[in-house]
């Protein structure tokens, strides 16, 4: 089915929980480029309303798709030319659901379990189970997605726990976590 | 059982294949520090010959765990506590044999098959079967492990396929997948 990721740079909290915007940083854009490609998600989206960000976003981009670096590393020309810059989810939403004749469904992730949430296996069969509509997969930035939108979104899907008390992983690895579970080959099913 | 990270700058490869040693990144030290440390590594080593380079590393680390950033932010003081700086694996195993009274088990990881590899569900039984032995997982970096290691490792785990033929993970991104199914929750035994 076809599966979108939204890294989300507002609304953010901060440390106190305040909305934010936050920056869009270069290692997001590469590492997270490369994950969503090599899961074969249709499309990254960074989420910002500031235009010098998009701007700068969109430069990085230019280089790695069109310019000197699209020449030296073809692998990385092919995960960029996948990710786009966007003002925000109300756009995202409008494309989308042109695009393929349905509103998207939202899926909100967060280290913390402040809402309802649901597991991996059961999220991947639902997705599995729904193969025409737009998923969108969304991470936050910052110290996360804010409250606002964690209330509105469809689907949160469990934290990730690793093997103790503390779960502070970045974005990035979040992504690549999360995008094994729920897209990934089947590596727990094979004993060899 | 103690289970180490090595993220390893030399030897690796270029892109020709040939011997290098690559540079140690700001975001290696973030990003691997805080999937260590949710996986409950006992430690991650950053090793490289290059004076300058482990100088370099040792700066961040302190900011982190001493200087104002440890005040800024404790579950980054907690993770880069556990990461530390090492010329080179002979060094390594030495001070791994003295610590737990036996020699360490390198198994490395690469993005491409070019010798017999173990399965994930096989290897995490190997591993939690001998809880006395330090494993240590070793993540290449530049363009992957060099061939000469490759071929003086005890195993080798499977590459990581996506969801289709490009498997171009950043290793930040390779970490926190491999370790997510090594180390992390069984949550594909559960339905919810």
């Amino acid at each position: 089915m076809p599966l979108y990721l939204a890294v989300v740079h507002y609304p953010c909290s901060n440390k106190q929980g305040e909305v934010v915007t936050t920056s869009i940083t270069n290692f997001d854009i590469h590492d997270i480029g490369r994950s969503g490609r090599t899961y074969e998600c249709e499309a990254v989206y960074l989420v910002n309303p500031v235009p010098s960000q998009l701007w700068f976003a969109n430069r990085v981009l230019e280089h790695w798709t069109e310019g000197a670096g699209a020449e030296y590393n073809w692998t990385r020309k092919e995960s960029m030319s996948r990710v786009q810059t966007i003002e925000d989810l109300v756009t995202l939403t409008e494309q989308l659901e042109a695009k393929h004749g349905r509103p998207p469904v939202y899926i909100a992730t967060s280290a913390r379990k402040t809402h309802e949430t649901w597991g991996y296996v059961a999220m991947r069969e639902k997705m599995e189970a729904d193969p025409d509509t737009p998923w969108v997969l969304l991470f936050g930035t910052g110290w996360g997605l804010h409250k606002d939108l964690m209330d509105e979104v469809d689907y949160i899907l469990d934290p990730i726990y690793g093997a103790g008390d503390y779960n502070h992983l970045s974005v990035r690895a979040a992504v690549a976590i999360i995008l094994d579970r729920l897209r990934g080959e089947k590596w727990h099913e094979s004993k060899l």
